[in-house]
């Protein structure tokens, strides 16, 4: 019976672990070590129940009287806080889901590392941020990190049986978000409900405001960097209004491999669960005959400044992910407190970055998890200053 | 030193692969065992030369003193006719390009298979005529086949590490030829030349005829059914007008992979060249955002009739393939020779493939390449009689 753990299960990617797991025979197929939520105390029990885990954390410490109750009467063991959601990484699983978004996230996947397993990284934070020292300790135990995130899905795919040094590059698609077709001088005055409709993915507001600046593509490009230890000028971006062609590699042959696909995150994460296998999964399947058309273009420099600032943040290397990443979520809270405008996301992290870059260090390989974190502190402070 | 040889050496697909050849080292790094020609004695003995050939065959019979002439002074030696165009094939090679067009490019592929070795197979021919004869011939002697044909070798590389009990299609791209945008009511009476003119590829004229009335895709259909022994219902064409997407495979977790490139020709066969490996090759990239858009739609069953007889064929299975070559090969030269009418093709295989049905045996699986030919030569004979 196969071991797994789920971090962040009540959030979006872990419903959908969460769903795909009960689907393909739940506590009959999987053993759960354990579940960990943010504040959902009432869905994580829930989720508990069903899989019959045999822990649950709630990161919230102050709900962990209300989780017990809620799972009163199941073998359940509970725990809460910060604390404790890291030492449930420490427990051994075959299938670890890194699924918390943000900084939060990175902690519990790189300790997760050490068990030799799988990791379903879906924290986006882990690779911009610490990509080296994941990757040196994935190698170190053995484990096997597989992405969980359409477009890097899609290159692993597309990579499969496939020789690296080979690769002329790694394109990966935008939908080019929700500004894609404003006229320019518009994009100042966008304001929060603007940004966060999304044409064609259904996600959380803060993601989909990153997909209208770019800077969640420009995390893209830092990971895609980081997990294929590929040259940084070899990661490109294609607008691609449809979001159906997740990811493209071009090889020296001339040949290209494109991965497309429903824009459904399930299929991402049924992939890295079943992996190396595919299992039938519940997504739409594509017509291309009936869509008709897949279109493409260049990113627009002007309109995305995000994606030059992932250039620099590549070629500094070292602290530049963190710091690139804190600054960046700090002035995604200021835009959406209505602090400052959709344009002035980019300046604010542009400054961060000058900050750090002259006071030194910032291309300086973190050797670990406490130095990312520092530096991240440092940015965000930095960027609070900057926004006074 | 890797050692190869190439039947059909002279024709298109043969000139590419000297081409590749010589860019990639040339004598230096192959031992060409033999090179076969049809009738071009000059161009035959060019290659001869520059490759160091050991042996050079012109198929023609009464070339052979020319091509002896042409060779002087070498230390290759030359032969001539079908039979010594065989027995080259019964030289041991690492890897060899069955390129000849035909009925006539299946033995030579067949024999070869016993060394064991990679053969690239270019003609078409031979899976549709007798794709069960061949896959069990490189079963027993280990030998690999590789196909090269853009739509082919695309489905081999989409399926690249993956299982083929996880796939739910395979889907084969079509231009749509030179009439795919007329009117239907002007196809009857479309003339050879009309017919000659492909969109995007430049080819023979007969395979740009077949483009046109879709025959090419269906023994393109045929052959995915043989060589990745797939369900038939399983195997689909897509109009694709860019012929850019060359394949696409859809798994059963809704993922597709897509093999894209320029239409050229030594894609394909540098593919095959250097699989496993991918070596550098002389094609253009895709550039989408140039590009701009890839479109898609189905095929219109009335338009390409040909595709409904490659179904009924996939049903019959054994000879129908072959009679069905063999019908579509003498249906072509009449139109080719204004006997009969653009439109007539399709009616003309259809009349043979029904008057066989009739006979019985159609469905019985070949035990011999001699069975092949034999149901070959039938269908010829009825598909002349049916058009007197």
């Amino acid at each position: 019976m196969r071991s797994i753990s789920v971090f962040g299960s009540t959030g979006s990617i872990g419903e959908s672990t969460f769903d795909l797991l009960m689907r393909q025979g739940g506590p009959e197929r999987y053993r759960t070590v354990a579940l960990t939520g943010g504040r959902n105390v009432a869905r994580l029990a829930e989720q508990a129940r069903s899989l019959k885990a045999e822990l649950a954390v709630i990161a919230e410490a102050r709900l962990l009287p209300d989780l017990r109750a809620a799972l009163a009467g199941t073998a359940t063991e509970c725990a809460g806080g910060p604390m404790a959601v890291a030492e449930a990484a420490e427990r051994p699983a075959d299938w670890i889901m890194s699924g918390i978004v943000g900084a939060a996230g990175l902690a519990p996947g790189f300790r997760a590392l050490s068990h030799g397993s799988v990791l379903a990284l879906a924290n986006k934070e882990s690779l911009v941020t610490a990509g080296p020292l994941l990757m040196a300790r994935a190698r170190k135990h053995g484990a096997t990190i597989l992405p969980v995130d359409s477009e890097h899905s899609a290159v692993f795919q597309a990579l499969l049986g496939e020789n690296l040094a080979t690769v002329e590059h790694i394109t990966i698609t935008a939908s080019g978000g929700a500004f894609r077709d404003w006229p320019m001088e518009r994009l100042a005055a966008a304001t929060v409900a603007e940004a966060s409709c999304h044409p064609n993915w259904a996600m959380g507001q803060r993601i989909t405001i990153d997909s209208a600046s770019m800077f969640n593509k420009a995390l893209e490009v830092i990971e895609a960097k980081e997990f294929f230890g590929i040259d940084p000028d070899r990661v490109e971006v294609l607008v691609h209004p449809e979001s159906l062609v997740h990811a493209l590699v071009g090889f020296r042959d001339g040949g290209m491999i494109a991965h497309l696909g429903a824009p459904d995150m399930r299929h991402a994460i049924g992939y890295a669960l079943n992996w190396p296998d595919r299992a039938h999964l519940p997504i739409a399947r594509l017509d291309l005959a009936r869509i008709g058309s897949l279109t493409f273009r260049n990113p627009d420099p002007a309109r995305y400044p995000a994606l030059r600032l992932a250039r620099e943040v590549m070629r500094i290397g070292g602290l530049a992910g963190a710091s690139f990443n804190a600054a960046k979520e700090t002035a995604l809270d200021a835009f959406i407190a209505g602090r400052i405008r959709f344009t002035d996301m980019a300046a604010v992290v542009e400054k961060v970055l000058d900050r750090l870059s002259a006071t030194g260090g910032l291309g300086k390989v973190p050797d670990s998890i406490d130095m990312v974190l520092d530096i991240d502190g440092q940015a965000r402070r930095i960027a609070a200053e900057t926004m006074q």
